[in-house]
């Protein structure tokens, strides 16, 4: 690979000076998550959220709820932010799958796996690696940390659809029984949070906000 | 205050349901944060950038260029985090206040005081506390963790406008003498991102994207 040192860096660079301007590379590259959009859109205008500031309301989710979390106080909570703040950067290169956007999620991991050799690999390389595994944890989900940070993961646009009258829900035609499959996984890293989701989503199907299942 | 206890929490809920009903309308106010745009512009589309994906941003900042704090390993990460995560929640009623717009500084620690009152205020009392803490601790900027927070949140957008053929800088007839007076605190931080930016300035100057200071 080509050494990513932009133009303000001139070449005669000790080796940290040279570290540095590659970290900074990176962190220009990974701009480019502001202009990754969702299909869960905000509170105020309605417009689609980028993966950017999804991002931050996890990390927000993170910081507040942490007390919540089924391991108790065991959580790593910078371990957890680590993850929610990287987690999203492969989708630079493989975009936002829907979460339910069953057909989209078929190759979704392949894809995204060979973004993240890319994007960390702008990273020197033991932060490269470091940064590799916290988006693997995430994605294997086994770690109360990993566990913990999916729940607000999936939480975060569940509570956006009901504050937006059901908008990205309805446009797709999601109907309860796929929100509740789709998301009983947060149970696995914070059931209170999920009491309170199942709560949250049968009192916006009692206000027409969510279609119930079909029936047969 | 009246509860803060939303529409998808009935009344009848046991204290543990309450404190969890409380801390997410706080999760839900603070969305209005994508909605309160700055002046520096994002190097995709050159669109205004906003406080949350700004916020995003300095958390990748940060665990990104953590071991070239001043403090090196004794700087507190979550702690730093923490700060990034929350220190713009104010502007949410104060607004954005442009780094070179003294005539806006002038009363805005004021208003940020009041918003930080009235926006913390919607968690429960001990949280209220902790992010009131958190959000003092940065404006402060006197210990390790809250100068490096400062470096980070005054190095991103010089990091922007300067890809951005600066963008920001031009449109206000911001010159390369305001640039360095506004941002050499950066220095106090991590001195290693401070000497990266004069560079990265310098740089800006000689292709002509920053005016230097004028004649007298
Ligand atoms: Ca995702």
């Amino acid at each position: 690979m080509s050494s990513p040192v932009g133009p303000s860096a001139p070449s005669n660079l000790s080796a940290a000076a040279a570290r540095l301007a590659r970290q900074i590379e990176f962190i220009v590259e990974v701009d480019k998550l502001k202009d990754i959009f969702r299909q869960t859109v905000t509170t105020q205008t309605r417009r689609a959220e980028n993966d950017a500031e999804h991002s931050w309301h996890l990390c927000l989710c993170v910081i507040v709820l942490a007390e919540h979390a089924n391991c108790g106080a065991a959580l790593d909570v910078l371990r957890v932010l680590k993850m929610v703040i990287v987690h999203d950067l492969v989708e630079i290169d493989a975009g936002d799958t829907f979460a339910y956007d069953t057909a989209g999620m078929a190759h979704q991991h392949e894809r995204e796996a060979i973004a993240a050799e890319r994007i960390f690999g702008l990273l020197p390389p033991d932060q490269a690696r470091e940064f590799r595994g916290l988006w693997d944890e995430f994605e294997a989900r086994e770690t109360p940390e990993a566990k913990f940070a999916a729940a607000v993961d999936r939480f975060q646009p569940m509570l956006l659809n009901c504050r937006t009258q059901g908008a990205a829900w309805n446009r797709h035609g999601i109907t309860q029984d796929r929100v509740i499959a789709r998301n009983q996984h947060i149970a696995a890293g914070c059931s209170e949070l999920w009491t309170y989701a199942e709560r949250m989503v049968q009192a916006a199907v009692d206000a027409g906000h969510l279609q119930p299942k079909p029936a047969a």
